[in-house]
Formats: structure tokens, sequence, C-alpha cells
């Protein structure tokens, strides 16, 4: 039995832990306000505010304003009865971080509060001999990344940065076939990656631009899939442009780009995102090999075709990542122990993190002086 | 909170047991062996046992093998050791029918034992005054469904029977636009309904034949699809041929069928049935209306399309029923417990079953003689 | 080079002439009024009229009227007018049915001309020594159909009956893997097949019923598809309503039908036809094979996906079958040369007009009594 | 009737001559070897040569490696036997371009020669009043394009580019969707341009680079979708590798390619091109607007899936670009004869031909350098 602590209780906090709670050999014992304070105490005096995240989280009309507002954004107070509620509810305990870091019978922590919070946490849970499990990113400066990692490297935990993506069926089913050799060696990978509509001038303020906060995943995607025998990326060219508001402008932001990589071997990546797609969230990308190509299309809520006078017609895809990624959360936090369980190496380590991170600080470069960067 | 009992710890009992715990606002307090005799005993007298229902349930390599052979083909000793290890695994008890019926906390019952034992336990957990979760079919003669049926009226409980497919995501978003009148008035349907293989001679000799083991839930997809508004089979029509396994015909069984059934109103229903299709489970259904057409396809494990030199593929249906319906399983029984809160009528009620049981025997009926059944 | 008459000016009398013009080896010599008369001349004198024929089968806004009018249901004048029209269009001449019979550079007739007229043609091509390509059917009748079939042997001509849909790129592809055993043995057949709209009640007057007139052409695929070994339809049993119109009842025919029908070999096909079909022409077939499935689709006018607000749409598919079968009808045509040039047989023999046809009586009877027919 | 000669006897010059042969109101009356000499009294003398240009064009056995060699690499003997016998073929006379120049009964050029012939018989035919339909590129540099650009201008005719892609009814579609706003102000387009195979290497050195040669067409179909109000491209990133043969390098080519092309009001595009593809041709783009997408596929043989052990398979795309474009090569020169009719402007002007060679070149002066190019 392995007990676990799980930091923030924000949207994916609650995923995470809904996920932990329903492991076999799993035990969620605390929930934890990174931030500080008595939560549970607060939650009690500001009862009525209990009700708030609950609206906000499980309220399914409110979801396309309320999924973008992310966990940054939420007052103290919402964060503190969030945990105090969360906790309630898997049966576990709301804590502080030094109660969760002192306490020798947690093995492991799972680090779902705001980004500004990670590379702190993981210095610190790494220093504590805890095992982590840690949102992307790990945090928006390159050097303090590489710190964590350091730090992470120094203690002999084990560390895994929750790039869901990798677990996705669709994503994952892609990349097996392409360990077996079903389409030769992987040339050109195309990815889109868009999302349903911008989030609040809020959540851009604070996000670090939609290269370290969107395109982080595509950026690791890129390296899963067309990196896999070491191949790196050599050359880099961003561009972008403001096209859904001119607000976003406004915030130093963009809310649409197009990337390409090249490696050392010469394979080629495009990527191409935007904050906006009026049919949902769409995630999806294509790898030529030399054999030929695999393709890997959106997930639907139905497989209803429905013909009449407008044509023939299936779902649009999942509307978000919550929907989109709902079996790959679960499946990498499984990974996540079974490695623990078995020591062998997680599907994506802190390095895989860095490594993203350091893509998204060269394309933000990129896009900023109009010019390439070589890696 | 709602305890519950289930009955039968084969394939489907653990999967409504798992389902069954997952709920919130409801216990699993006892697992039930419907036979008889001290299960738990018998579990602990043949520890090395136990491994035998945990590797024909969980491994899943012998899948093809297994599914097929059902609760029915288990020997008792197989069942109890189930039993016993189904109630350690969801922290219940094992419990003999009696005390499960004499236990005043038990508001209801899940029936997932062999179909033989269906109507029995029906009566009795009538009597006892327990709601009734239960698989299809009611019983394989009509008479006795009926007897149930009415034994569940006099007492007042609720019962739902398990026709799983009208929870299926795909299956129930056709039929809720249906009822927004997407494609006006339904006026014909076709229903393709195949296995990936058939099952052991064994199971056939007890199945009550293809009639009343598989295409009982086609005729209760027709009835839901096409009488919605009360309309009711006039007229059928069924043929049938052994084209798989000879030794199907020295069971007095058939492996591939085609069913017609006019409506009063006029509307047609064709139902194609075969026990093997080489690609998989297939479960498809097309509903033609005056405004246009809802096609309901299969689920599959991942959205990779493959390109090479042999075209463009796509994943085979999911293999069998369990991954099929895995989400219509939990769907059903979140069911069955929001109508006993709400008081709301189950969507399928124990007069769909014998409904459907009726159109089986009718069907058996056309098949043997070559000639229609007006009904 | 072959010599050739068409006989028949009106909509498919006007494909086929297209496609034997642009034929190489092929010279269409003249276009014959099977009626009687003048053509010429009439044309001459009533050149206003000339214009109609033209406004009728050019113009694309009034298809959907046009369409289903067919050529039975022209007066005279018009077929006349048309014939000219035609003979002008591909710089053939206009001649009674005499002359083409009398004259010996005509090595082969196309006979497109209203229905009735098919056998006693056939019978005078016959006797004259011409090969025959004619439309289907051979003969509303069975035993004129069979008498045309005598006549035809014992001249010792080719003639190839016009079912078009065994050389539609799509069927013909299933034929072709059928032949190199893809999917093993077939085994069941179930074929959709559905019209955009009701023809006006003067054509249904002289249509022969649904079955004689629409089902024809799936009676045919059937045999084509199942029966490729010698196998042939032992019970077949069908019914029908009339959903669309009313009017069609007064007909005495019927807008919507099922039928099954089992072979010698045990081998299942369910037909399944509507009138109406709101998103337009919808021909496909699927069939079932011991070691798979091959599945036959619309053809659509292009390849675009439209993913916005309503989901994600393709087109419908063509609109009928002039559109879906515009590939089919050039080649079926080319085919008859290509057999008349190096002798081998016919894809669609007037063997199978007979059967065809034989296979549509039975289908009416079957649906006028209610009971099964043994063949 | 409209008097047209064709220079080029190659592929493509076939199947312009073909499709002009069926157009009615259009006679082709000469067939015009480019270069020069008595090609009619050639073709007598070298019989058994004119063999082979058939043997080249008409083997659909050979079509892998003939297609891509391209009318450049022929020998002057074979272009001329090819034109005596694509002229004998349409009832057309071998000319001079001379000949041709003078005739003052022909209206209309159609211009199929080797690259390196197009911009002089542009001015030629320009300069003696003839309309001009050109195949593309107008010229591999772009001060000649520009030359006869401005010839055609003084000149006063008409001159249409052949770029085919916009009439294939897939891609002419998405335009006029666009056009009628379904998706509203298009932002992104991602175009997946690949060949089946490269072609020899003979070829690629007179090819002028991947750019002008391969992704000419891309750049036109980024203008015509993304540039439809007159915005045009102001930033151009371009890079390329060699993946498929080491030969490809000491050519100094490549057969990869990433280009990535921002606007003026800042809409962007990505292009990714190879010059193998497994699978087939792969021509395919997506168009992201404010309200939708469209996607556009590519075409295949039939619509037959095949359901079996491996998955659900469609067909390959089309093998390669004569199949591909065989109906948006007939609907090309119909639209030229159209618009000479109607007064109307081409889709694709000579300023077009001119812009697209912009393109081209900034790409691989951008590939050359590793720096974006600013136009």
């Amino acid at each position: 039995m392995k007990n676990v602590a799980i930091f923030g209780a924000g949207r994916i906090g609650r995923i995470h832990a809904a996920n932990l709670a329903a492991l076999s050999g799993v035990r969620l014992q605390f929930v934890c306000d990174p931030v500080a304070g008595a939560a549970a105490e607060l939650a009690a005096r500001h009862g009525a505010t209990v009700a708030t995240p609950e609206a906000v989280f499980d309220d399914p009309t409110i979801d396309a304003v309320a999924i973008a507002s992310s966990t940054d954004t939420h007052s103290d107070l919402i964060n503190r009865a969030a945990a105090a509620e969360l906790a309630a509810r898997h049966g576990a305990t709301v804590a502080t971080p030094e109660a969760v870091f002192d306490d020798p019978t947690i093995d492991a922590v799972a680090i779902a509060s705001s980004t500004d919070t990670h590379s702190d946490l993981i210095n610190r849970a790494a220093a504590a001999g805890k095992h982590i499990f840690c949102e992307k990113p790990v945090d928006m400066s390159v050097p303090r990344a590489q710190a964590s990692a350091a730090a992470v490297r120094a203690a002999g935990v084990a560390c895994m940065i929750g790039f869901q993506r990798r677990f996705d069926p669709t994503f994952n089913e892609a990349r097996q076939r392409l360990d077996r050799g079903e389409i030769g060696d992987p040339e050109m990978l195309v990815i889109t990656s868009r999302d349903p509509g911008a989030p609040p001038p809020e959540y851009i303020k604070v996000s670090g631009g939609i290269f370290r906060d969107m395109l982080i995943h595509d950026f690791d995607v890129f390296r899963w899939i067309l990196c896999a025998d070491g191949d790196e990326a050599e050359w880099l060219s961003a561009t972008g442009s403001v096209l859904t508001d001119p607000a976003i402008t406004a915030l130093g932001d963009m809310d649409s780009t197009a990337v390409t990589i090249r490696t050392h071997k010469g394979r080629l990546c495009q990527i191409n995102t935007s904050r906006r797609a009026a049919y949902g969230y769409d995630q999806r990308f294509e790898v030529l090999g030399s054999r030929g190509m695999l393709q890997c299309g959106n997930h639907t809520p139905s497989e209803v075709r429905q013909w009449d006078a407008l044509g023939v017609r299936g779902d649009k895809p999942e509307p978000f990542f919550l929907q989109r990624y709902q079996a790959a959360y679960r499946l990498e936090i499984t990974h996540f122990f079974e490695c623990l369980q078995s020591g062998a190496p997680f599907r994506t380590s802190i390095a895989d993190g860095v490594a993203a991170q350091r893509l998204a600080e060269a394309a933000a470069l990129s896009c900023n002086t109009g010019q390439p960067v070589t890696l």
C-alpha cells in the first residue's frame, strides 16, 4: 500500500485525486493547500463558499467559461475550501506541506497546484525523500526547472512529469506501432493542436505565453514521436499571430502559431495551434514513415452518423482536455505507481519536462525575433 | 445509502459488482451464491481453486475462449470460490439467498446468476420487498417470465431488466435524436449483430437457441427504436442456417439468422446475426426516418488510421461485449439507483423483458415452421 | 469498327448514346424511335418542341422532378423530337426499326426504349442477327422474357442485359475481392437500396410494382454476390408498407419493402428498400464472409469534410442513379464491345435478366400473400 | 467553333489533347513539336519508334517509373513520333510552331511542352494574337515569367496557367464554401502534398529543385485559399532534408520540406511535402476559419471497406496526379473555353503563375540560407 498526498485541489487536482482514490494498492492520505493556512478551518468558517468551487468544477453547463480559468486564478479562499471539499470526498485529510513532508508514512506526492509552486514543491519533496508525480510544466524558467531536475537526481527519488498525451489510447497506440516498425523509420510529423476557445485575459497574463502554456505538450509529443532513437531538435522556427481577439495582443501573447522543427537527422516537424476551433478541442497528429503513415484522430462522444439534407455527419470531437484525456489521466497515474512498484523508468521523466521547456523557450525567442533558433 | 446484494459471481456479476462498488450512495453488502452451500468455507478449503476463476476472468489472453462460456457452465465449486473472491475484492460478505432476503437492511438485489435462477430469484426478492435489477432474460419460458412480472407488480417493488444496449452511448444518442425529431418519424430499422465466434457446444446446448440467447437484445432494440409511440410487432418472419460449424446443427441450433418484423403501423425491421465475424464484435444499427437516417457504428480501441501499402485502415471493433458495453454496464446500474432515488420509471422494465422474450419465441417458431408469425 | 443503332432517346438512351459515341472502334449510326412514325420529319415540323426534351433532360434544376418520369411516360411526339435531337448531337441518323434490322452493316443494337418494347425488339434483333445490349428488364412477364432468351439462343447472337450495378467501381471491386478469396466464403448479404423520392403516380401505375421496378437490381446483386458458385435462391419472404404517401396505396403499390432470401447452401440475404431517403440516393451493400466483411459505400461529389458547430460532416451521396452509376454506364457499354470483340461471355447475360425477373415475381407474390415462396 | 493547336505530345499534352477533343465547340487542329523538325516525316521514317511513346504512355504497368520522367527527358525523336501519333489519334495535323502562329484560323494554343519552352511560346503566341492555355510553370526564372506576363498584357490576349488543383472537385468545393462564408474568415491552412516516390536523378537534375517543381502547386493553393481578399505572403520560412535517397543530396536537391508562410493579415500556412509516401499520392489540405474547418481528403478508386483480422480498411488514395486530377484536367480546359466565350477572367491567370514562382524562389532562398524571407 502506497500512501500519497496531493497538492492542489483545482480542476486537475480533482481529476488526479479521483484516479488515485480508485487505484488498488494506493491510499490518498492528504490533500494539501500548497499556499498556506488552515484550509479545513477556513472551509468550515466559510461553509457557504464551499459551494463555489463545486459549482465551478462540477456544473457542466459552465464548462466553456470555467475550463480555461485553471487553478492559478482562484483566490486562496476558494483553493482552501476546495481542498477541504476534495479531502472529504475521498476520505483524506487536509494538511500543510510541512506536515506532508514530515510524515514518514507518505511515500509519494502528486503535485497539481499552480505552476509557480511546482519547482519548490519538487525540491522539497525530493529533500524529504518522497517520490514525485508533477503536473507539467516543471517551471516556467528553464534554469529553475533544471535545478529541480538536479535536486531530484541528487535525492535519488523518482519523478514523473504529467505529459498525459503520452498515455492517450490513440497517441500511445501510434507510439507502439512505431516501436513495432509498422511504418518504418519516422520522417515527418504534423501536429494539430487547437483549443475550443481562448482563455480569459487574467489567465493569459500569467500563462507564460502560448508556447510555454499550450505548445509545451506539442513539444513533448514531437520528442516522443520523432526522437525515440536519441535524435533531438537542431533548428526551430516559430511565428504567430493574433486572429481571434485583439485583446490578446495587448497582453503580449498570440492565439495562433506555426512552428517548424528540424532534427539532427533531418526529420521535420510542423505544429499548428490555435486558441479557437469552433468545432471543439482538436488534438491530432500524423507521422509519416518510410513505409507508411499513422494518423491519430480525435475522440468523439458517440459513433452516431446522421444522414440528412445537410450531409452525413459525425460528432464533434470531445469538447476539451478533461474529456479527451480522461483515460490518459487515469492511465498516467496508474503508470506512476506501476513504475514505483517495478522500478521501471517513467515514460515521462523530469528530463523530458526540461527538454520540452527548452523548446518552448526557443519557440518564444524565434517568434519574437523573427529568426530561427539553432539548439 | 442503498445497501445491495449481488447474486452471481461470474463474468457479468463481476462487472456489475465493480460498477456497484464505485457508485456513491451505494454499498455492496453481500455476494451471494444462488445455488446453495457454504461458499466461503468452500473457498477457504479450496484455496488453490480460487486462482482458477481469477485466471479465467482476468487473463486477457484467454478471452476468446472464456468469454462465451458464461456463468451457466461453471461448476458449483468455481462459482462458490468466485463468490468468495468477489466479496473479498469489494469488502462485501458472502451470504446465502435466504440471508439476503431476510436482511431488512438490504434495499435492492442485482441478479447476475445463471439464467435458470432468474425468475425464482425475482419472485423471492419481490416477496421480500427488495427492488430488483436482473440481467436479461427474465426467463426462457414466456409464461414463467410473465408470472415473475406479475409477482413484481403485486409486490410493488421496482424491477429493471439489464438490456444494457439501451445505455450504450452511441445507441442512446440515436434514441435521443429520435426523441428530438432530428430525422422525423422512424420507418425502417436494420440491425447488424454479430459475435466474434461461436460459443462452445456445452453453452449452446443450454442457451435456449440463438433467438432467445443472442437476438433477445436485438428484439429489445427493435422495440426501443421503432415502437416508442406504442407501436408493436404485427408480423414476424425468421429464417436461419448453420454456416460456421456443422456441430451446431447437431445441437439443434443455428449460427446465422435473418429476421424481418413489420409493425402495426407498417414500420419494417430487419435483423441479421451471425455467430462469427472474423473482424470482432459487430454491433450496429441504422434507422431510417422521414427526414434522414441515424447510423450507429461500432466502438474502437483507438482512433489511429494506418496508411500503408494495404490501404488506409482503422481499428477493428472492440473485441466483445464486455469491452463494447463497458460504459453501458456502468450507466445502467447508475440509472437503476437514480430511478430508485427519484421514483422515475426504468428505461427497461420487466414488461420489456417479457415482450422481447415473446418476440424470441415467435422467431424460433417462424424459423422452425418456415412460416411467418402474426403477433 | 462496329456499327451500332440505339433504340430510345430518353434519359437512359442519351447516356448510352454518349458513351457509345466516345468509344473508339464503335460508330453510332442510327437513333431509332421504336414506336413508329417519321421522327425526323415530325421533329422538323415541331421545331419548337425540340426544345422540350432538351429542357427536360439537360436542365439540372429540374432533375428531381424529371428524373423519375422515365421514357415510358413521354408522349410519342417528344420521343420523336428527342430521337432527332440525339441523332444530330452524335452525327447519327434517325431511322425506323425496320431500317435498322434490314441494314446489313449494323452489327449491334442498344435497346434503351420503354420497357414494353424490350422483348419484341430483342426478338427482332435476334432474328436479324444483330448483337444486343438491352436495358433491364427483359420484360415484365417472365414467360415473355424466357421466350426472348430462347430467341437469342436460337439465333446465336450475343445479348447483354444492362444491370449496370455490376460495373460500378465500388461494387465490382467487392466482387473481385470475393473472387480473390479475401474474405473467404460469402455467407450473408445486406443490401440497402433507397431512392431519394417516390416517382409520380403515372410512373408507378405502369412500373410493374416496386419489386419489378426497383428491386430487380437488388435481386441481380444478390445473385451476383452470393450465387457465383452456382448457388441459387431456395426460399424468399417479402413484406412491405406504404410509409411515404398514401396515394401509393391507391395505386396498389408500396414504397418500403423488406425481403429475405435463403439459398440452397443456406446463405442469407436481406434487402431493405425505400422510395424516400431524405439524404439522397442510398446504394450500399455488405457481404459477410467466413474471414471478413466487404462493405460497399455510396459515392460522393467531393471529399470535403466540414467541421463546425454541428459536427463533422461529409457530402451526401450522389443524388440519383445517373450520377452514382455514371462510371458504371460507361464501363458496361465498353464491356459489351470488348466481349463482342474477344468472344468472352458477358458479365450480365439474358439468363441473368430472366432470373432476376423470377425473383421479383416471387417477391411480389410473397408480399401479396404474406407467405414465403419456395423457388 | 474554336480552332486550337497543342504544343507538346508528352504525358500531360496527351491528357489535354484528349480533353480538348471531347469538348463541343472546340476543334483540335494541330499537334505541334515545339522543338523543330518535320515530325510527321520523322515519324513515318521511324515507324518502329512510334510504338515507344505508346508503350511508355499507355502501359499502366510501367506507370511508377514513367510518370515522373515527364516530357523534359524525352529525346527529340520520341517527341516527334509522339506528336505524330497524338495528331493521328485525334484527327489533327502535325505542324511547326511557325505554321501554328501564322495560321489566322487558330484561335488559341495549349502549351504542354517542356518547361524551358513555355515563356518563349507564350511570347510568340501573344505576338500572334492567340489566346493561351499554358501548363505551369510560366518559367523557372521569375524575370522571364514576368516578361511573358507583360507580353500577354501588351498583346491583349487571354492567358490561363494550368494550376489544375483549383479545378479539383474536392478542393474547389472547399473554395466555394469559403466564398459562401460557411466557416467564417480563413485563418490557418495546412497543406499535405506527397508524391508516391522520388523521380529519377535525370529528372531532378533539370527540375529546378523541389520548391519550383513540386511546391509550386502548393504555393498556388496557399494564395487561392488564404489570399482571396487580396492578402499576400509577408514572411516565409522553409527548411528541408534528404530522407529517402542520399543520391538526391548529390544533385543539390531535397525530398522532404517544411514551409511556413505568414500573410500581411497574420494568416498562417504550413506546407509539408515529401517525395515518398508508401501509400500513394497524398494531396490534402485543411483550412481553419473563425467558425469551423474544411478538410479536403484524397480521392480513392472505390468506396469498399474491408473488415478483417487486420482492421477496417479503405482504399489507398489514387496512385498519382493523372488519376487524382483526372477530373481537374477536364474541368480546367472546359473553363478555359468557357471564359474565352464569356469574356470572364480565368480562375488562374498568368499573374498567379508569376506569384507562385516568386514564392518558390523565396522558399529555395530561405532553405539555402536557413533564414526567413520577407516578401
